[in-house]
């Protein structure tokens, strides 16, 4: 009898559980068998499920789940738990998601209690980017730093909060969000939140648009070669690194501000949490190592003499498959 | 026999341990025993500390707590512990001091070793903001708040952070210094950090006389009755109260501006922590009911619909006394 490798593995090192991560994004929803050292066993990916209401999404969770263990031959009753990453608010404690901006529906919809109903193993609820941050400390470069604060730079800006060992959620579970900080209160970069200046607004993936236009039109040349139906509405984080893998000055000026922007909240997360480690994710994150050195410098810039202990601020190191391990992580909280 | 009324109170509730809880100040030194439910039984202060060097400063205190619990036949081993405040910053593991503001030295002292040799009960020794926020925590209107922030408007401003129910410290010891988080990145206010726009610069006792020289130099006709020999360096928090009690138009433009930074800071703390109380303590808050309430209009101007539970913005209710509270509080952490 041939194994499959997720079982010939559950052999191998005599486990008795396993620990099943979900990822639902915007785009693609994965599910992955893990160990409990979080090596991946198994995964599998799909991408029809954004059509989908609220039960049938759940359904098709489930359902993933359910395959991937009989295609692994694996039972249920195998899993320590299942962990699901949520990209939006929710209440923590009662598994009910509160908005989200990558998918439609989700108001107050009790997500947690709807997948429970298909397993036995228990069912875990929690933000995407707490369930990174947790995930890259128990798994990943964020090992033994029991106080750190994932960031994650993308079409917005979050924070998830590693405190004491734990993820911090605050009261309702939405915690971290540390992108609506305002950081420059006279900015005329307005955030979907509706306030001006917050980190999002100024440095977010949301704002590149705007940012790019306000670039172009102060006058800095561009070697772009914009095409003659060019849009700004076009402008996203992998346009600006096409700009930057040329050397356009109007791009690099513009991740330029990005990049100090960063500095500065971080700066200021470092002054309210004193954490030993920042870690850095999110498709910006793309823009390379220059980008990555001017955060660094601007932080030092700012922090001068008041850093007492060192503290990191490194690359995520989990990948595109940061958001299921860290799903899968949450079972071990 | 008379009983001493501390001794008293023990005997009336049959209690065996006591809290003692000392608060080292810049002008005050006070030292006080409280019950374990922290009712004050009886305290002492001095003001002749601030010439000494830290050793005497360590006797003095030592003197203080003894002829306190002499003062009040008991003997030393009904302490379950001593609490001191510190006003500065300190690695609070070890009990070594970084800096201080407040008063000459303490640059790297072990005060809390130092302190310990007087004593066979334990000493914990803390940043006086931590503890004035434990203290509100364990004893004040904070009781029942897991995660709230306790933030001091004074000459400083600074955070205490409790998260489920104990003091947030970060790796060194300093997290809470939330006054200085940059809020106003083009801002020329400049903080004795040497940055420019952060919280302690915009809103902070330290900037008032600038503050003041701005507001006067805006064209702003002032009720005050100046000297000939007035100075901007005079301009303190009670001559701003001065000038609010006769409602001086410039005092009332500051202390207007300083509450939409208040605002504004304690909008970012929220989204960052989503605590369920915040309590304001500190100097500042003499400036009174109106200070209060515009900022929790600032709040509820930027939080909007963001708001998913209530949150509370309250006053500090230890008063005076708040320090030697929370330094007896620590005691019970």
């Amino acid at each position: 009898m041939i194994l499959s490798r997720a079982r010939s593995i559950v052999f191998d090192f005599f486990m008795e559980t396993i620990l099943c991560g979900v990822d639902l994004g915007g785009t693609k929803l994965s599910a992955g068998l893990f160990d409990l050292k979080g090596r991946l066993l198994d995964k599998t990916v799909v991408y029809d499920h954004v059509d989908k209401n609220e039960d049938m999404i759940v359904e098709q969770i489930a359902l993933l789940v359910k395959s991937l263990l009989k295609k692994n031959e694996l039972e249920e009753d195998i899993l320590k738990g299942i962990g699901v990453g949520f990209p939006g608010h929710l209440r923590f404690r009662e598994g009910i998601t509160i908005t989200t901006s990558n998918l439609p529906g989700f108001v107050d919809y009790p997500f947690k209690e709807n997948i429970q109903q298909f397993f036995s193993a228990p069912v875990i609820v929690d933000n995407d980017v707490n369930a990174q941050a947790y995930g890259e400390y128990k798994f990943g470069a964020g090992r033994g730093h029991d106080n750190m604060i994932f960031l994650t730079l993308s079409t917005g800006i979050g924070a998830g909060i590693i405190l004491n060992k734990k993820i911090y959620r605050g009261k309702t579970g939405t915690a971290g969000e540390c992108g609506h900080t305002i950081m420059d209160i006279n900015s005329d970069m307005q955030c979907s939140c509706g306030n001006y200046g917050c980190w999002m607004a100024l440095a977010g993936g949301h704002s590149l648009p705007k940012l790019f236009q306000k670039k172009m039109e102060s006058g800095i040349g561009t070697l772009l070669n914009l095409d003659w139906n060019f849009s700004y509405s076009q402008v996203d984080g992998e346009f600006i690194k096409k700009g930057l893998d040329m050397e356009d000055p109007v791009c690099v000026a513009l991740v330029n501000d990005c990049a100090d922007y960063n500095g500065i909240g971080i700066y200021n997360l470092f002054q309210i949490f004193n954490p030993s480690m920042f870690m850095l994710g999110g498709g910006l994150m793309n823009w390379g190592p220059d980008f990555h050195m001017r955060i660094q410098d601007k932080f030092s810039s700012m922090i001068k003499n008041m850093l007492h202990d060192p503290v990191e601020i490194v690359l995520s190191t989990l990948g595109s498959d940061s958001g299921l391990f860290g799903a899968a992580a949450l079972v071990l909280e």
